[in-house]
Order: C-alpha cells, then sequence, then structure tokens
C-alpha cells in the first residue's frame, strides 16, 4: 500500500521512463512534452493506481492505464484551452498560445492516440477497461458540448448543472479508480462502489469549488475569491439564486450587467439572503456522504481503503 | 464477391442502420451526422471490406472495422480543414465554417473516440486491429504535421515529400486492406503483401493527382488544372523541378513569386524542359507495378483479388 504522494512519484518515475512523446516530427511532439512536463497534480493517474491497490498490487497494467487516463485529461485540457481561449494553463502559457492553433489541435489529437496506445498494452481485462475508457471519452466530450451551451442559456436548471458537472469533471475520476480496480480483478459490485466513490466525490469537490470561489477566504483558498461572480459563470449558486428568485429577477438581472466593483459583494448578499450558500454546503455534505458509504460498502478490510479516505478526507476539507 | 459499388452499397447500409451519432448533446453530434452525410466515395471503408473479402467473407467485425476507419478519416478531414482554413469540403461548407471551431475541434474529438467504440466490438483479432490502427492513426497525424512543417520549408527532398504523402493518404489506405485481411485470419505475408498493395497504390494515386494537377485535361480531370501552381504548392513536380535546377534558381524563384496570368503556363515550360513530367510518370508506373506485383504474390485464386486488381486500374488510368 502507497500514500498518495508515493503513488503519484511511482507513476512519475514511470511516465518519464517510458518517454512517451521521443518522436518525431519535432513540431507535434515538443507541444506534447511541454504540456506533460507542466506542475499537475497528477490526482487521476494516482486514483487509477489506488484502485488497483484496493485489490491487489499495482502493475505493468494499472501503469498503462494510469498513464492513457492522463494523456486522455491533458488532450482534454488542450482542446479546452482553445475553445475557452485561455492564455495560461498551471500558471504558463497554454499549448495554442505558445506554439499555434495547429499545433493545439493536432498535438491533442495525437495524445488521445497516444492514450489508446497505452491501453493497447494492458494485457487483462483489455475489453472491459476499453469500454470504460470509450464511454467515459465520450462523456467528457459531452460534458464539455454542455459546458458551453450552457454559456449562452440563462435557464439551466440545477439538475442539468450537475450532470454537466459529473460528465465534464466526476465521470473521469471515477473511471480511474473503477479502472485501477478492474485491473486488479475487483469483482463487479466493488468496482461499481469505487466507481460510486468516484463520481460523488468528484461532484462534492466541484461543488465545493464553487463555494469556494465565492465565500472562501482568499488566503486560505490561494486565489482571489468572486472570480465566477465577475465572470457571470454559471455555478451551483448562481443557477440556484436565479430559480429562488424567480419571481423578482430584476436585481439579479441588473448585478449579471453589472460592472461595478461592489459587484461581487452585492452579488454575495444576494447569494445570503436566497439561502443557496447553505443549499450548497448541504449539496456538498449529501455527495460527501454518499462517497464515503460507497467507499465504506467496498468488500475488503479497512485498511486497503485507507489511503483513499484520507485523500478524499483531505480534498474536501480544504478551508470552508 | 462484391464489385467495389455494392461493398459501398452494403456499408452505407450499415452505417444508417447504426445510426452512429444519434445522442445528445445536439450541437456536439449534428456537426457529425452533417460531415458523414455529405457524398463521399467510402473508398477506405470499402478497401476494408474487400480485404475481408480477399481471404473470406464480409463479416460483422469487418462492417464494425470499417466504420472506425471512415470515421477516423472524417476525423482528420474536419481538424485538418480548421488547420488549412479550408472553406469547402465536397462541395458543402466545412464543419468549422458552418458550425464555428469549437463545434470543429469537439465533433472532431468525438468522431475519433466513436471510431474506438466501433473497434471495441470487434470480437476476433482484436489486439492485431488495435495495434494496427494505432499505428496509422499516429503516422497519419505525423503526415499531417510533415505536411504543414513542409509548407515552411524550400528545401524539402524528394524523399522527405514521399515520406511525408505516404503517412498522410497511403498508410491509411494501406491499413485497411490489412485490417480487412485480419479479421478473415488471412496469414502475416498475404496481409502484408496486402498492405504494401494498399502503400504502392496510394502513393501511385497522390502522384498522379500531382500530375493531372498540372498537366490534367481539365475537361476530363473535373477541374480547373494549375491549381497547385498558383497556390505554390510543394508537389512532386515542383520539388523535383528546384531540386534539377538548383544551379540556376533564379527562374523557378521568380516564379514562385509571380501573380501574372501566364504563371501556371511558364512554370509548366519549365517542368517540361527540366523533365519531371516523364520522371513524375516514370514514378507513378513504378508505385504502380510494386502495387500490382504484391496483390499477385498473394497466396490465393486470383479471382479472389480481381475486384482489387479492377479498382486500382480504374483509380490509376483516371485520365492522363
Amino acid at each position: 500500500m502507497h500514500s498518495f504522494k508515493e503513488i503519484v512519484a511511482l507513476f512519475e518515475d514511470y511516465i518519464s521512463k517510458e518517454g512517451l512523446f521521443d518522436r518525431s516530427p519535432e513540431n507535434l511532439y515538443e507541444p506534447c512534452r511541454y504540456i506533460m512536463s507542466l506542475a499537475a497534480k497528477r490526482v487521476r493517474p494516482a486514483l487509477c493506481l489506488m484502485g488497483s491497490e484496493v485489490f491487489g498490487d499495482v502493475n505493468e497494467d494499472s501503469f498503462h492505464s494510469a498513464a492513457a487516463i492522463e494523456l486522455f485529461h491533458n488532450f482534454t485540457l488542450i482542446h479546452d484551452d482553445i475553445m475557452d481561449e485561455a492564455p495560461l494553463r498551471r500558471g504558463n502559457a497554454t499549448v495554442h498560445t505558445k506554439y499555434g492553433l495547429t499545433a493545439g489541435i493536432l498535438s491533442g489529437d495525437i495524445m488521445l492516440i497516444r492514450a489508446y496506445e497505452e491501453l493497447a498494452k494492458v494485457s487483462k481485462h483489455q475489453a472491459d477497461v476499453l469500454h470504460l475508457f470509450n464511454t467515459t471519452a465520450r462523456e467528457v466530450c459531452e460534458g464539455q458540448q454542455l459546458d458551453m451551451d450552457f454559456e449562452k442559456r440563462n435557464d439551466v436548471s440545477v439538475e442539468e448543472y450537475i450532470n454537466m458537472i459529473a460528465l465534464k469533471t466526476s465521470v473521469l475520476l471515477a473511471c480511474s479508480l473503477k479502472m485501477g480496480a478492474l485491473l486488479s480483478s475487483a469483482d463487479k459490485t466493488d468496482a461499481d462502489q469505487l466507481y460510486a466513490f468516484g463520481k460523488n466525490l468528484g461532484l462534492a469537490f466541484q461543488l465545493q469549488d464553487d463555494y469556494l470561489d465565492a465565500f472562501g477566504d482568499a488566503n486560505k483558498v490561494g486565489k482571489q475569491v468572486g472570480g465566477d461572480i465577475k465572470a457571470n459563470k454559471k455555478t451551483f449558486l448562481l443557477i440556484k439564486a436565479i430559480e429562488l428568485t424567480k419571481d423578482n429577477p430584476e436585481r439579479i438581472g441588473q448585478l449579471l450587467k453589472s460592472d461595478a466593483d461592489t459587484k461581487v459583494e452585492e452579488m454575495l448578499d444576494v447569494y445570503k439572503e436566497a439561502g443557496v450558500d447553505a443549499l450548497c454546503r448541504t449539496l456538498i455534505h449529501e455527495y460527501s456522504e454518499k462517497a464515503f458509504k460507497s467507499l465504506a460498502a467496498i468488500n475488503v478490510e479497512k485498511e486497503r481503503t485507507a489511503p483513499l479516505y484520507g485523500l478524499a478526507t483531505y480534498l474536501l476539507q480544504r478551508d470552508k
């Protein structure tokens, strides 16, 4: 059994030895090496390896799958950054900003293909792994499309929003864990519990992200709060506040159009009056509880799930 | 045994029954349905099915693989059209022109994932099929990158050019045929001969395309000739002419900068004086011969390769 930190070190070691993009043409593979070299938390590949350790040992297949997942994740980052016209990623220039649009599209494409090359090396349970990966990859793209669609809509429901963040973020975390479980020959019920743990943990984490951007302590969160409010980003807080004030929509309507210095402060007042801060905390708590219940239901000794329990507790107790 | 035309009809029937993109969100899948609905020759999936028929019957696995190849091909078309800033494809608006850049990137991505979903359904020889597909997909991206790189270079050699068109175009034709062969349990030597047939046929066809754009009969080719010359496109003819006139480079150098009405005519004179028209015909002949030799070497009764022989003859005898 390894801690999260140890698992990440093992993974970094593996991908550096693999030399994932030691090929030519240079203009295709250099952007791939660049994005993979940016400081990253490696949460998803770590979850895959930790998923294997719940039911057995990490093995070659776990590393191939973990690499596939991290490659897929970086493919989505490159292409999403183009769609979002984002200049920065992890504090550095995004791939399309640094290397151009063509390089962004094509190096993203090759990273997705490279992910499948890693999966092709998986020697056991390959059919199950491929099926899970394909389904998840499709869902992540659907989530990204919904996110783009929602930017242009003002009638997004909470249910639609939860579905979107599940697809865009949570299913890949869930897939990482379940894939690791499959590779240690976990039975289907246990693998599905681990999937549910990852999915609900992801939802809780994303909602917490929404919450902290509005109500977090800037010193502890590590960034200026209110960014989502300034950008009119459709978070749970905004969507729920619009829903709860629909009989009296002028105030939010005017705030959404506002550029005033007091915009963040005033929107926070609206959120508190509507009670969406408390509703958000309740929802985070509910998804966290579901996640921990799924983890507890897995049919192994408690010490085998301890590292995941610790990681989830750490992720969900960022300063509230 | 089926003719090319019959095989294409079977394939169209298969993909229409499959409903490849009958899903939501609409904004993700509508562009996919759009590009798949544009009139297309379906050469690659037909080659896959015909490859199966050389050694046996077409089966469910052949159709899954043929669909994967056509999906992959359309994924490359969507993304290449963005990189080439192309407004038209098969006489219709390109995906990014019609639906925007975001839709172009994301619908291309989902088509590649959808291709892998088809491959995941393959029940026999799946490991070999996946390996071949992954390698080919990577090569096609490398070919596209080299093509983009060559646009900015003036010292591309004939060898580099042949390597680029092999990667960008020929390996997918070769892969289609070999994949079909693998699915009919052809032995390795025969499957490799079919691959060589496809690769050399692809090279001959691409070089013929270069030749006809310069020296073809506009009425028979079906488009205005000289388009490559006007665009300074680095074809075999231009690359070889630059090489052969390197001691006296002014004339080509000036023509490349020219916008004059006589540009095409004058460049054709340069090509003829340098003899690159004859060299191109010789090279087309050599690659055609190699292709037919590989086809003849396959260890089956001649009637089994007759449809492929007919198709290749038809493709290579477009009006010269």
